[in-house]
C-alpha cells in the first residue's frame, strides 16, 4: 500500500514523524531535519485560523509538524532549492495534507511579489546558521545552501518576514545563540519586537547553542525569557521535556 | 574594639559580607545590597592590575566584594547620593580598604570630566531597573533613586561606560531580563560588543528575571551564553552554585 502511494527516488528514505502517522521523505544528500525544527514547531503559538509561512522550508518538516499540532488554516513553505520542494510536495501528498500544505520553489527576494505585503498571520524560519566565509563550506552545494547564507542573509529573512506579516502578527525563529545580539538588533530594525525567547542548552551545565525567539510586529518593549530548555540529562539521554516534544504520542 | 573603629549613625547596621571578615554599613532607608550585586561580583573577570569603576555604587557592596576576590589595583565607586557614599567610605575605613577603594559623590554626567576618556580597565554597574513612569515609585526618595531611572537612564550609563573604558576593555552589568533587547541594542550603539551572558532563573522551570552581561569595547561579534544560573532548588533553598557564590568560605 505504502509502496503504491509513494515514489521514492534514488537515495531517498521515508522517515516517521512520530505524530499522526505522518512520514517525511528525506535525502541525506540534502539537509535532513534535526531537533531545531522540532523544537521550533513546539515553541510557536499560531492560532488555529492562521495562514502560516515557513521560509526556507527544506523538505517541509516544519509545515508537516505544524499542521497536526495547531490545526492552522494553511501552511505555505518556500525554498530556493527545487529538489527539496519536490520532496516536500510528495510528502504532503503521501500524508494526504496537500490541501493544507503548499510548497513553492521560490527565491526569498520574489516572496513579496508572490504574496503581497501583510499577507500572513504567522511566519516561522530555521535560517542558515553560519556567516558567509566562516566555518567550512560543505562541498555538496545543496547542503551548503542550507547551512550557509549563500542565497539569503539573516537580514533578508527578517526584512521580508516583517513585510509579509500582518500588523501585530508574530514571527518565530530558531537560531544560533552565538549570534543572538545580531538577531535581536535586526528584529528591532524591522519593527519586530522580541517578546518571548527560550534558550536551548545541550546540558544544564553547558553553554547555550540555540535560541528560540518569537517577535510581534509593532509589539512594544518587554521580553519574556522562558525557563531553560535542557536537551540532554546527565546520562546523555534526552531530557524528559525533549522526549515529550519529540515523541508526543508515546 | 569594633565600637571604637566605627561610627554607626541612627538606623544604620553593620552586615557581614562573609568574605575576608569584611563588613558593610547598611541603612534600610537606603538601597540595601541584594543577590544581584553578589552574582555580578562573581560573574566579572577583571585582571588583577585593573583600575575598576562601579557606577551607582550605593553603599559600596560591589567594590567591597571585588577587591578581596580579584585583588585589583583600585576600585572607584561613584554615586549621586551623598548619604550612601558616606556609608561606603566608612565601611572601607572599617575594613582597612581605604587605600584600595575610593568612593566619590558624583553625578554620572560629570564622570567624563572627573576621570577623562579611556581611563578604566573594567566597569561594572547594577543600574536602576524600572523605566520612569512604570511600577510604583517608592515614596522614600533615596530608594526611588536606586530603583528608578530618575537621575540616569540606562542609555546614559552605557554611553558613559563606553567613553570611560579603554579600547578592548570590558564592562559588565546585571539587569532585568525583560529589558534584554534594549540592553543589547544600546550596547551595540555604543560600540560595546556583548561577548558573555548568563541568564538567572529563580528556579529551573521559571522565567528568567535577571541577566548578567559582559561586553568588550570594540569586541566584534559572537556571544557566549553560559549555562543557566538557577537560584533556588525545588525545595526553595539556594542552589548549590548560589550557596558557593554567597558563602565562599563555608
Amino acid at each position: 500500500m505504502i509502496e503504491m502511494r509513494i515514489n521514492l527516488r534514488s537515495e531517498e528514505r521515508l522517515d516517521d514523524l512520530l505524530i499522526d502517522n505522518l512520514k517525511l521523505i528525506q535525502n541525506p544528500n540534502y539537509f535532513c531535519f534535526s531537533l531545531d525544527a522540532v523544537l521550533l514547531s513546539d515553541f510557536i503559538r499560531p492560532r488555529n485560523n492562521s495562514r502560516v509561512l515557513d521560509i526556507g522550508t527544506g523538505n517541509g518538516i516544519i509545515p508537516h509538524l505544524i499542521e497536526p499540532k495547531y490545526k492552522v488554516k494553511e501552511v505555505i513553505g518556500i525554498d530556493i532549492q527545487k529538489q527539496v520542494i519536490d520532496m516536500a510536495k510528495r510528502s504532503s501528498v503521501y500524508n494526504n495534507l496537500q490541501n493544507k500544505l503548499t510548497f513553492i520553489n521560490l527565491d526569498l527576494k520574489d516572496a513579496l511579489k508572490e504574496f503581497g505585503t501583510e499577507s500572513f498571520d504567522y511566519i516561522v524560519s530555521n535560517p542558515p546558521y553560519m556567516k558567509r566565509g566562516s566555518g567550512k563550506v560543505n562541498p555538496e552545494n545543496s547542503l551548503a545552501i542550507a547551512r550557509h547564507e549563500i542565497f539569503c542573509e539573516l537580514e533578508d529573512i527578517i526584512k521580508v518576514s516583517s513585510q509579509l506579516l500582518k500588523y501585530k502578527a508574530k514571527v518565530a525563529y530558531v537560531y544560533r545563540t552565538q549570534r543572538l545580539a545580531e538577531l535581536l538588533s535586526l528584529l528591532e530594525k524591522y519593527n519586530l519586537s522580541a517578546k518571548r525567547m527560550r534558550l536551548i542548552y545541550p546540558q544544564l551545565d553547558k553553554k547555550s547553542n540555540l535560541v528560540l525567539i518569537e517577535a510581534i510586529k509593532g509589539g512594544g518593549v518587554g521580553l519574556d525569557v522562558l525557563s531553560p530548555l535542557i536537551v540532554y540529562n546527565k546520562a546523555g539521554d534526552y531530557s524528559e521535556e525533549v522526549k515529550k516534544i519529540y515523541y508526543p504520542e508515546s
